[in-house]
């Protein structure tokens, strides 16, 4: 199953872990992960159509990923979603939100017009946090 | 527990079940439901800090909201999103979306400037629909 050209775009790919695709938006100017529920066999569009296993599975990833993003960026709020209203392939938002970051208090979704790079190092530290945190 | 002030404003009251109080948003120009969980004695603010069991209770909820709007109101999608950057009060938001609605492919945060308001009719037969919903 392939990660649909959107986010495989705006998105690096962390790893894989619980058959869910770990993403990480590119703009480093709010910290921003995706999640992708994967399957081998049907591409889920909305959030209750997971099997329960691989929802709670979401669930904990989701609930992994808030913390880090509390203790990790410092973040006051985490705004959880599945939109797609654009990009069918099943998604869930976790993003970090804190006041005076670019587009607080509104949702990221086209309101971030500012945009920052994360340097190799910044990305190389992600991706070694997440793979520490989803093997605990 | 009270309802923060914002949401008593912007929503009907639907009812309670399972200590998740279903409020439905006034503004009848998309369906729009909102969920929030209850607690005696904590005022939840992020997802990731609700009881398991209350969890699970959420995630139910908002399932048969998301398959009674796409039943009941021909939507082609749903849009489920904790946000809550300016109001902290944890609430979950489930919104039927189709395409031609009046911010379509907008998320509907920020991006609804049409309003339209529910009849007594209509707003009884959600209630009445809602009651036989979570009692099956």
């Amino acid at each position: 199953m392939e990660i649909h050209q959107q986010l495989a775009q705006d998105c690096y790919q962390i790893l894989k872990t619980k058959n869910i695709q770990v993403l990480l938006h590119r703009n480093a100017s709010v910290p921003w992960f995706i999640l992708v529920p994967l399957s081998d066999s049907v591409e889920y569009l909305e959030v209750f159509e997971l099997p329960h296993g691989q929802r709670a599975d979401l669930n904990w990833l989701s609930d992994c990923l808030s913390q880090y993003l509390i203790e990790s960026f410092q973040v006051e709020k985490i705004n959880v979603a599945a939109i797609g209203n654009l990009v069918p392939q099943l998604h869930i938002h976790v993003v970090g939100r804190k006041s005076g970051d670019p587009c607080w208090p509104n949702p990221v979704w086209g309101n971030l017009s500012e945009f920052a790079e994360y340097s190799d190092q910044e990305i190389e530290k992600i991706h070694s946090d997440i793979t520490e945190l989803v093997s605990l």
